[in-house]
């Protein structure tokens, strides 16, 4: 579909989540997949989660902003070690509030990346609010970007597929995996870009587990012949909207 | 995974079915789309629907024996324009009974063909009671088929994915598209394998709307920048086991 | 659809239920209403309920025979008192188990009563397993009796809609009110008919408390413009199917 | 209900929108036919469509204002066709925003025409947020309308049933028919109305086709007997709330 | 956990409702077993129900101000019956809007009561958008006063279980019981604080009714060997989260 | 409810398992717990597990009955390191058949034990349906058990609380965590037991995870508050059945 003379574009993924560590624990193996096929991955942190997921920096004593400047830096270092680039949007979290003008960002954003990918928190999260209000605009933003109609800078989008990641507690969300994401190859850069996030120290092994347990999984999906190694680790993924394919598998 | 020297097996689909006619209305293309790349599939059809689905012969005074005959002969037509092999079951239709013996015919016939991809009627059927069984002993067999202290003949199989095509009334069923495959290249022969099935003329139509239908959807679902043919026609599926992959799409 | 000269056949009830009360207390207002109308009500009865519902009896010593004759006689005089006739097919309670031969008995009375109406129980009763059974067979044979190649005498019925009456613990068997059956002008004939089933004098305040229930709720489901009298009584009832008609009210 | 000497108010529908082009689609049928009984139909179109569903007048470069022009124009030939009477709202879409004030709006609409039946947009729509938000809107402005409390204009309203009307993509909007409404008698009318909406050109033969296979599913719903014609053709509709009723069909 | 010495800190109950009435007829009995251990019940009451559930004061010509008031000391009066404390956020009822301020003062009443248990209304109530409104702020208000970084008075709280109570029309809003409280020690209690809300006397009935069915379903649920009385009376809640427990009970 | 002069029986737990090893890895913390109070625990057993989960054995060229006497004598280990005592019905796995005969011998089981507590499998599991029938029999035996009618020695039971003890891979069978039981106490205990299971060693890490995510996942929900130990270890279960209490908590 590219025509001859004209180097091809590289696919572009778009994760939007709700805070700036997110995208390291849930998503961190199918952005260092992507990048590791040379495409190009953007992800919106719409928050910080400098009041809702910084608990030890508040005991410490922290400033509101010295929070904020760490929760970037870190996520920075991290994007970086998955080959990503971050935007964030500092539009206050706990709460998140879902709004005109956010969301408005993001139809400009989804213009401006046009993803053939797209990430995001599952609907629910009777945990963590922040988390739904991200998922409601980044539906809605690419609905929006999609209408020829809606004034927005850049081109119309297609319909890129969605996945959701993992939340903290599947269950409680409605979470199924639908897509379970062979993350072997790239391991070592997503436990990097965990390991930027020093003050979440507690969480490294917790998503190492994980990383396992779905990876465990992985293999009973797959069957005994694949010739997968021992070690096989994987992220969990939902698909709210049909895959769209020309072959069965 | 295969062997210098050796030429790879070409890849199997295994189609486990009710009636006679099923595998030409609800997964015609996909048994189509595997065909023509070469790969080798196989339908089990455990009855003729020779009670349930034959009123017309009925009717028309057939015997019941006559009735086999005729969609024994339709569906052998009908598999062979496809380019799939049948295998005849005769296990007696309305009602057909899940029973062990027929599971461990299908537990053989899982070893003997080693399927990547299975197909076979989804759960529930309010109005047929037949797909659900038919579903029943699809699922069993394949777990039964794993396991090496099963005894049957042949090597045990992986966890090949299944894919559940569309019944009738797919919103009474329980039926969501999880996969919208675009089955346009091989539309024409699906087609004519409907056409075969001539005591079923009414339908002919009625599935070649579907297709249209489903492709609208298909379309509607992958953006308008993918290039894809103003007449596009696609079959849905549901997966009731994860989707296992390397790579978000 | 009647011919000039031929008197019309009256419409055709028929309830499908496990042990020998649940009629009464379940749908009993729905029968009384339809044999006011002058409509035929055919009330199978797979068992007695002799072992599961009759603890009182078991406690005073009774003989298996002696229960089943008590039983048998109590649902006599309830039919009589509703309008409506019964059968009994003496199956087995706890657990009622659901056979091929008891279906085609089944298949039989469909096919002879020729209903407009099913009546029977929900499908899920983690309470009473007896209950899906009955529900399993009597939409089994439903569909078997439609078609023409199913070997059982009489001729085929049509599609009639199918209603589940409420089991005693709603919320715990997934049933939720899709119909709410205004039964206040029949009332005393099925308290009446309550009455006749004296082993279970503590239902019968139970099941008139419901009735005000689920009156209460109609009437909040009317509004307040329909001029319902103040003490109207209802039964609710689940379709499985969807109701076919030419007019939304 | 009506007194002696007052002639009897005609029944009255009333349809919530999103767009302009919705009545048309997804519940022409039903509208033609309460028109043809002589019963009175308002529609509600919240907004034009202008931005979310006019995309080939984009392209044709219209401005906002003539693109509204057309799609009120459009809608009020369609309407006038099937027999109903079209308020304009011009809320905005794409994203049609639920607002305090046009619920409010709805309150008096409400009040105002006192309808024995409400048509509206199904709960979910991933594809399209403005149906949801419609929906949310015609079902609260319902209920405030009942409450004698609320202040508006007009008399409290009843509790009339509602309807909803079917999505484009019907599985993945959780739709599930509960009522199939033959059409058939009206269904010159809706092909008609449908042809005034010059602009979708290409959803008359969808809508001809899905109004096809409804009407093959009500047939099987409905059963062999009831001498429908073979071209019955059906609107699906789904229903939040109980039907009230004195006879169970 | 509590220190020699000091005395300990009694339990701490938080009644999140709509409506003046609600904490009454849906939770009235754990309301009254709480106080009579000695535990502080706290009752939010974010409106006095002055617009959606005081018709017949509308009807008498009550002003909103006088309804208002009759309400706040009806509830005032219910509260001491039961040995709770109201507190009252008029904050308007139909609607009753979400909003941040509300939500805000939510947050501090659960900083400064420092709930052990929750009890407020289920997440769906398709007769009255109020509920679901205070169901979101009461969650939400939960999850910010965990937060060290959610800038309001008083200390953190911990994870207080939640439980829902019982709406109207349950089986109309997701309501399936999770939990059956046994209420009969306080049963009388509660009858008069029903008997409070002069204005809903045909309530007071109605929720009788309901706690006897809740009792005969408790003790269907507990066995026949248990002792409980012949005349148990019970309320119904759900829990949106998992019980936390050193014993499987 | 104990008699004076004589000594109160101590609680009773009921298990039924499909598999030799499945209380181990799923309930031996829950097992142990009981066992440490003093309480008696059964757990049956109705296969081996000798033909789906013993694949290393066949392997190793082991016959049949040598694979029961390993499994046997493995389990007996285990459950005397847990404090419980193991009963063998030797059903036959792979697949295991719900039979009226294995049925009634869990009646008879039922009504010897008179358990307060019974733990089994879910009621769905994609990949093994041994499990779903050892569901079925468990849940249909309690039923029988509580009828007098029922003939089976011994006295009838009440209607012990079911809990249903965590799948494989959870998501897939429908398992959301109702309950999560602290078991840090008798962590080692089960640890011990598990290592019993010398065939399936890879299997001790991966519990020993779960239990470490479930316990992360029980602090969530208990608050930061109740002085939970670092190393807090859980299992989760689901009820099918309301809980019955006095108090909310």
């Amino acid at each position: 579909m590219t025509h001859a003379g004209t180097p091809p574009t590289p696919r572009s993924t778009l994760v939007v989540t709700a805070h700036a560590g997110d995208f390291v624990w849930r998503a961190g193996g199918a952005i260092a997949l992507a990048a590791s096929r040379g495409e190009k991955v953007t992800i919106a942190c719409l928050t910080f989660g400098e009041r809702g997921e910084s608990a030890k920096a508040w005991r410490a004593g922290k400033t509101l902003e010295e929070i904020k400047a760490i929760r970037r830096e870190e996520a920075e270092r991290a994007a970086a070690v998955l080959g990503a680039q971050v935007r964030f949007f500092d539009a206050g979290d706990y709460p998140l509030v879902a709004t005109a003008e956010l969301t408005d960002q993001l139809v400009a954003l989804y213009r401006e990346t046009q993803p053939d990918v797209v990430l995001t928190h599952p609907v629910e999260d009777p945990y963590n609010g922040d988390h739904p209000a991200a998922n409601r605009m980044a539906l809605q933003a690419r609905v929006l970007a999609q209408a020829i109609g809606y004034p927005a800078p850049g081109e119309i989008i297609g319909a890129p597929p969605v996945f959701y990641f993992e939340p903290h507690q599947p269950e409680m969300c409605g979470f199924t995996p639908d897509v379970l994401l062979d993350i072997t190859e790239v391991w070592e850069t997503k436990r990097k870009a965990m390991e930027c996030l020093a003050a979440q120290q507690h969480l490294w092994d917790y998503y190492t587990d994980l990383a396992v347990r779905r990876g465990v999984q992985l293999k009973r999906n797959a069957g005994p012949n694949l010739g997968l190694p021992h070690k096989t680790v994987a992220e969990a993924y939902m698909r709210p909207y049909p895959q769209v394919t020309k072959e069965l598998a």
